[in-house]
């Protein structure tokens, strides 16, 4: 690796970095990690696309968000070759979600243009998307994350690109300005679509129902756009690498791109742009020069950072990458275990700026998911260790997994109705039980009997996201629910195929179509990483999802 | 002149024209002739202006338009340390018109962006035309042509320039969208000014009147900020090259900037791209490559192109170029002569498609002034081909204005009241006793009782234009009223100076602040090049004006 070929962002974050004084973990290692990490940023396939019709907004109860778009002509005879005065308005569909950049064409009509023309383009991912009005502003984000822009051509007859990335496949166009003078055409418009991914390398078994391949599809198209030149949480919003997005992306990449190029470099990235503390941080930008974000410690992520380590290297046998983190996977836990008491029960404390994220679901009690989560994690971190032969640097971390689950039944299981319970509130949730089950807390019967009663109690803590819900179906398969798992998974993420989606949501509730984390729907991205996982689960156990 | 070394855009307009076809005027010469003015393309003297003050926009009826601007802050303090979101929005204050690119940067406060900002820019020139609701738009021209943009900032800590040119004073800046978790600040702002006026050559005589320095200071502003490329009729609204503004640029530019390469590069254009019969077009668009306005061939204008050239001339003693250009001048004649019949007397035809323009008053009967404007053009052509010593070209012509100017005081003049009356309605209007004047028609005690008797009428129909207004005086000097002249200039001009002008306007009326030619005032080019003859009279006559 040599320092002097880095791009002047990449050295001025590094001089930005604090420098490798006592007590800042690894000092100058996270320079080089950082040059590994843009070393290895990937080109991005690029296809031109064009749209495939004119669509018509019909407002309909019965569809998804009570939108829905209906065929309306093909563009090239009711856009391209008209007078756009004529037109005024248009809503095209693009056929697929993309993400890249959009471009269009401008053509004299008739006598030559004598003053600016004004356009507006609102490009959504989701028919309500476009046919919600967006102010006065409900959202709880930023405005400017909704894709609508005014553009003034100064020049028609000309090609034009908007400067922002975008995440679409409708575009509506309106024409706020134009001459009495002289006519023209929207003549020309596409979007260079662009991705990481590459080729899909897998394929189903002959004869797989067809509601399982629509889901696998859907979630590999989720899980290409969201590979760009990190795995993005959503190319509509954040647009950024999530330590937790990315451990799903992992597992369902190594069933549909088998990209590891991409895991490598976005494991370089959070450890050399872990804090000084060596926690590795919940999110990371990548521009203007790669950072993360300031004080988003969030415990849960970070131990998955570890487990997607771990991942890496049993895909990838690049054991030479696996040693060189080591220590920040070492480090990750040992943080945790600064919140473990000598009784082996986890008790967080949000007074030293770290959270713990499981799911949005509000009012999740998180007591029980995160003593399994730090379970999980000393288990996965103590089989890397185990697989790069450092079983020397775990010391007592084995025994002490032992002592937590003996800790967690002791405490949190209430054996009399077979469920974990968390908190005060003694919460029942399906999470708490996932993660019982994934820390081996409880196992076989147990374990599918606390899965069972609690997804069978009128009051359960159901997960609330696609992202909490893949826990959920990985617990029942551990459980021995393969069933129950397969009808779920068919029931959720089937749900949102027959609801349209053409990539998988960041949120989703089947019985409340404007569930939204941020006060309003159209806000929500509706092609998001953390919902990409169907196709790990389809590809890792055919016998249960592809017969 | 090599075509070889032409930019691709301007061959391309060349491979477009008409070949050299029989009945095409001039052929293969207007290929040379579009090259030497794209030789002549002048480079642009720029330079970067801050922002002066904060501004409060005062709706006040005293005020011209009803609002003004007070001052309310320094930036530094009100603004670029601020953070944006508790600013929410903020007008600023250039302290001069300025013609340029606009550029902003923007500043992180606090954690880190992660969501995209979402900024409103509104550039006026006028306090009025940022206070004034533009949707629904009004207009008759195009909603584009107001200077209001959207821009999305994916990233901030960095620069961003519109790619719009712009023309303005003021900006106000409204924060649309922001994110809830970090701060930022809009720390920096400037135009980079343009112009390829150059230095001013000409100072007045020590102990000049301060309301005649005040008239030519804003009277030089508006030269300055129309010179782009070419000679703009308005460096906001049109943006392109007129012929019967340039007439009166040239004549402002003598005494102020003398650029002559830049008259000479615009009369290029229009000879170069004269229709097929060889008539000078109105207007000239420089963009995508040169071309003219289709079907704008306006007799008047295409005159005035002959009274540039002999300025030009003039100025410049430049006897090649006038030579090459002369068949374009004599054309320019011969199609106006087409309008006239035995009797002396021009009767114009829309039916060619031709068009004649005096001012924009309502009702301004053309017959009389187009009966002088057209002697006019006659006697500076044959005062052309004297100096040139083509007296042989001309033929009749100096005969034939003769027997216009008696046509003319035989058909037109109200001997009794000693005025011009002009068409079926016999109208009086100050453009037609102007006119009269400037042909020669009248001159002396005539010309003096011509105007005065008009200007006494209570129903006589006055200028409605700058343009209008220039012609007028000009006449009152002719005709010996130099009081009169003086007086009118600083009571017309001298009042948009008292109501705040930094440049001269496209519209002014003293009696109605909200006059516009297009339905709706803020839509006005409020530094419009047809306005910015005062420097002309007030070098040109300093015995007049400047004692």
């Amino acid at each position: 690796m040599n320092l002097k070929s880095l791009p002047v962002a990449v050295l001025m974050a590094l001089a930005a970095m604090p420098s490798a004084d006592a007590g800042v973990m690894w000092g100058e290692r996270r320079a080089a990690w950082l040059a590994e990490a843009e070393a290895a940023k990937p080109m991005l396939v690029r296809q031109v696309v064009r749209p495939q019709s004119i669509v018509q907004a019909v407002n309909d109860s019965a569809a998804y968000q009570h939108w829905r778009y209906a065929p309306a002509g093909d563009p090239s005879e009711m856009l391209f070759s008209r007078n756009m005065k004529d037109v005024g308005s248009v809503t095209l569909d693009f056929g697929r979600h993309m993400t890249g950049y959009f471009t269009f064409h401008t053509k004299t009509l008739s006598r030559c243009q004598d003053a600016p023309v004004r356009l507006r383009f609102f490009f959504g991912e989701m028919p309500a998307e476009l046919n919600t009005p967006l102010d006065p502003w409900q959202g709880s984000l930023s405005r400017a994350w909704m894709q609508d822009e005014v553009v003034t051509v100064t020049e028609v007859d000309r090609e034009i690109t908007l400067p922002r990335r975008l995440a679409f496949r409708y575009v509506r166009v309106e024409l706020l300005g134009a001459s009495p003078d002289f006519d023209f055409a929207l003549d020309d418009m596409y979007c260079t679509a662009q991705s990481s991914a590459g080729e899909v390398t897998t394929a189903l078994e002959p004869g797989c129902r067809q509601d399982v391949a629509d889901i696998r599809r859907v979630s590999i198209e989720t899980l290409r756009e969201c590979m760009q030149t990190v795995y993005e949480d959503g190319p509509k919003r954040d647009r950024r690498l999530w330590a937790g997005d990315m451990y799903l992306q992992t597992l369902a990449n190594r069933y549909s791109f088998g990209n590891y190029d991409l895991t490598r470099r976005c494991l370089y990235l959070f450890a050399a742009l872990a804090d000084d503390d060596g926690n590795v941080m919940s999110n990371i930008f990548e521009t203007p020069e790669p950072h993360a974000q300031h004080g988003s410690h969030c415990m849960t992520y970070s131990l998955l950072w570890n487990s997607t380590l771990l991942e890496y290297l049993l895909d990838t046998d690049d054991v030479a990458t696996a040693r060189e983190l080591w220590p920040v996977a070492r480090r990750q836990v040992e943080a945790a275990l600064g919140y473990v008491g000598d009784d082996g029960i986890y008790r967080h404390s949000y007074e030293r700026g770290t959270w713990i994220f499981f799911d949005w679901r509000e009012g999740l009690d998180m007591t029980v998911p995160m003593q399994g989560a730090v379970i999980y994690a000393l288990d996965q971190t103590c089989e890397l260790a185990r697989r790069l032969g450092l079983e020397s640097e775990v010391g007592d971390w084995p025994a002490l997994a032992d002592k937590m689950r003996k800790a967690a039944r002791r405490e949190m299981y209430d054996r009399g109705r077979g469920v974990f319970v968390s908190g005060p509130g003694r919460q029942v949730s399906a999470l708490g039980q996932t993660w019982m089950v994934k820390s081996g807390v409880v196992a076989g019967r147990d374990a599918r009997r606390a899965i069972e009663t609690a997804l069978a109690m009128p009051d359960v803590c159901m997960p609330g996201t696609p992202y909490a819900t893949h826990y959920l179906i990985d617990a029942m398969i551990m459980a021995g629910m393969p069933d129950r798992a397969r009808d779920y998974m068919l029931a959720y993420w089937g749900g949102m195929v027959a609801k349209g989606a053409d990539t998988f949501w960041e949120s989703y509730d089947p019985d409340d179509d404007f569930i939204s984390a941020y006060g309003f729907s159209p806000l929500n991205s509706s092609c998001h990483a953390w919902s990409c996982t169907p196709v790990y689960f389809i590809h890792k156990y055919p016998g249960i999802f592809q017969k």
